[in-house]
């Protein structure tokens, strides 16, 4: 036995120790944890899982590791984009997804606390009796846990009307590197002590501390129905620029999703519909609120001035067949070979130019990248599309060249997936050297061995 | 001269060799910089002010300030209330007030790029022509900087409708101790890259960095008129109970603001109006956007039945003699004595009972401390009355005495003044220890000698 795999064994032995069943070694869970949703898998194989049913179970997995320098990964349900939860040899994956209960909801204050195992949509389905819901919604919210949208900062299709999860999180509870407990923010719509290391733990990626609960903001559920309309445009920048004369129109969609030729053409081919003209691009919209059919009526003006043929759903069912296509997006591009989903984003204004800098990529560097963007808020998807199952090369090279060209948009590589373990070669393009370093720095303060997520955002 | 004067005269004679002009060593300016709106004065005398006019005169102060170990207070216009900005023996005061443009209005991307030191109102005035506003409006709003409102993370009457400060600002440029620059955040809706240092800054209170430049998240101006209620109750309880039975309708007024007895006989007195009845309190609340007045009605009934009298303003002229009461808060209180203004939260639902602990404190410690508080976002403003200029000892005792009971309440000892020196001593019973000396460290990352405003926030 090497030394490594010796020290690995008395890790192992501690976590059975103070775990006992939570701890599992079972090569299906070891093979689970080494992935997640971005289609890129650690190497080797970790130590453990550890299943965590509690706040003590989170806070002795660690005490354990920060004693024995091991690496701890903390993980949700594992759907993020970045392969942030990836856990590889030496390393212990640390599950919270078991610590999935509402604790407490108070529509009155308008919060609830919550563990940070429970799924987006499951919360939200148990919220809706009070009247209220949690807003943050990203397209994994079947599937994705509300830890993991904190600590990746998800974003979702209604950012631009209700708020990104920075808008939407009151307090946090997080374990320490150390085992310690902190009870980070506030239960009060205001409050002021001290820095505020709720919106520092928000989007973290697991560098700080494992998220054990969180203090959610609250809404109120939006009365009335919501209202559909379909948009076609001749071409990707038409329909990019519609788009952001909607918002620049004083008009707040609900929902406001743009797809390009290729996106559209695959999407149609899935759901056996007639083909898109050539080029076409498509905008589906939604409205809610008091005003959703007024609204819906002067969007669909906007539109139609700026070029586009629109189709404005008459009932709730009609709206289901306009989204449908957007909904057959990830399936559609499926059909295409692999795919790196991307996500830049950008000012409003410039979304028609960042089109222009896709176009250029595909045609410098000769690859396909359907794409589908969240208009209403800038937020783009590229998907850059290959064949087997390792990204190569020269994807990576557009790519970089791509993200090069959202900031030079004033845009960022990342709207809504985090940094994880792909995108970490660029993070000191966007954030300069120094912030980079005083960044680093500071997860250093919270965890001076270095043993949560290594290799996760700072790696260089 | 003394070692330590000998050391001030060096240090101003750098600073009037970078900067000339700018470094003003007059009395007035160097009493001034003493103290802010708190009442509350630092000991002793600064060595200077600098009246920075640019972000490389700020640079410029901090590379002396750090080469020379010397500590520096950022300032706006010093209007904060717990002591924040005040600067004292062998101090540099760097007031960034001058550097007031307003660099960039994008209507279209709901964008602002400000400097520090443009007060608040003329923002709003400026940005109206473009359809827009930014929503932060403390009550000092006419008189306090932009930056300030940052740096404290000020509050205001509009917070539970439309947001607090962090959900306001998309970026910030800040000037580290050393005098590097750094660029934090997005010009776009989503951005998640690496650690929210953006929100880290803002209440931060100027012992991070100094704030130099800012990307605020603009909304629309909310369209058609204000409509305004008043009610008046017959004891405070009832008012605090009134007020959390509207949010828990899922009623959201643009203002609730709650004045008890005690505020609204002062006020009534100050306006020659006949007297209320003993014992009554007050609430003065408006609505705004497309159903202002079906929501002002619907607030009217929920008042009402919480045993109310109401009156509902015909039109805008009346709304503001409603209005008038809550307006003389203030110079009400000034006729009482002089005011330590404190700024604890709550959640809504425990409003009642922060104001029977209030009534409490009254009682034990023989004190009288009228309240205004922001109803609608459960943050109070008791107002201490004591004689003379220094906060007597007997005064702290009762503040010490309920800042206890917010935090038994789930609340805050601050909502939207921040600890400046006023409160650092109560800061780690809210934060506890370990989370107070990991925000300590925190602070050390960004300014290892500690130069940024020393003796703020974390002194003990």
């Amino acid at each position: 036995m090497t030394d490594s795999a010796a020290a690995h064994t008395d890790v192992l032995a501690r976590l059975r120790d103070a775990l006992g069943e939570r701890v599992d070694t079972s090569a299906a869970a070891l093979a689970a944890a080494r992935a997640d949703k971005s289609g890129h898998a650690a190497a080797g194989t970790p130590i453990a899982v550890v299943h965590a049913a509690s706040v003590a179970d989170v806070q002795a997995t660690l005490r354990i590791a920060n004693e024995t320098r091991t690496p701890v990964v903390p993980r949700g349900a594992a759907t993020g984009l970045a392969g942030g939860a990836n856990t590889g040899t030496g390393e212990i994956a640390l599950s919270v997804r078991a610590m999935d209960r509402i604790v407490e909801v108070r529509a009155d204050d308008l919060l609830a606390v919550v563990e940070p195992g429970i799924i987006n949509a499951d919360l939200n389905t148990r919220l809706a009796p009070h009247g209220v819901w949690w807003a943050p919604d990203p397209a994994s919210r079947e599937i994705s846990t509300v830890g993991g949208n904190i600590a990746t900062g998800a974003g979702g299709l209604l950012c631009a009307k209700y708020g990104v999860v920075r808008d939407a999180v009151l307090g946090l509870d997080v374990v320490l590197a150390d085992g310690r407990l902190l009870h980070l923010g506030h239960r009060s719509v205001k409050g002021v002590t001290g820095l505020d290391l709720t919106s520092l733990f928000i989007g973290s990626e697991g560098v700080l501390g494992v998220i054990v609960g969180a203090t959610l903001k609250l809404r109120r559920l939006v009365p009335g129905a919501v209202h559909t309309l379909a948009a076609t445009f001749p071409d990707v920048r038409t329909a990019a620029a519609a788009s952001a004369a909607v918002t620049a129109a004083g008009l707040q969609p609900s929902v406001m999703e743009l797809m390009d030729a290729t996106s559209l053409a695959a999407a149609h081919r899935l759901l056996r519909l007639t083909a898109p003209e050539p080029g076409a691009a498509h905008l589906t919209v939604q409205t809610d609120g008091p005003a959703a059919a007024d609204e819906a009526a002067a969007i669909a003006r906007v539109l139609r001035a700026s070029g586009g043929e629109v189709a404005i759903a008459a009932d709730a069912e009609e709206g289901e067949r306009l989204l449908a296509v957007r909904r057959a997006m990830h399936p559609a591009m499926e059909t295409l070979g692999t795919t790196l989903i991307e996500d830049v984003s950008v000012p409003r204004s410039r979304l028609a130019e960042m089109f222009d800098e896709v176009a250029r990529v595909e045609r410098e560097h000769g690859v396909t990248i359907p794409v589908v963007a969240h208009a209403g808020d800038g937020n783009l998807h590229p998907n850059f599309i290959f064949e087997g199952p390792d990204v190569p090369a020269h994807i990576w090279d557009a790519a970089d060249d791509l993200f090069r060209s959202a900031l030079r948009l004033g845009g960022t590589l990342t709207g809504e997936h985090g940094i994880g373990v792909l995108k970490s070669r660029w993070l000191a393009d966007e954030l300069g050297d120094d912030q980079w370093r005083l960044q680093r720095d500071i997860k250093a303060v919270f965890d001076p061995l270095g043993i949560l997520n290594p290799g996760k955002v700072f790696a260089v």
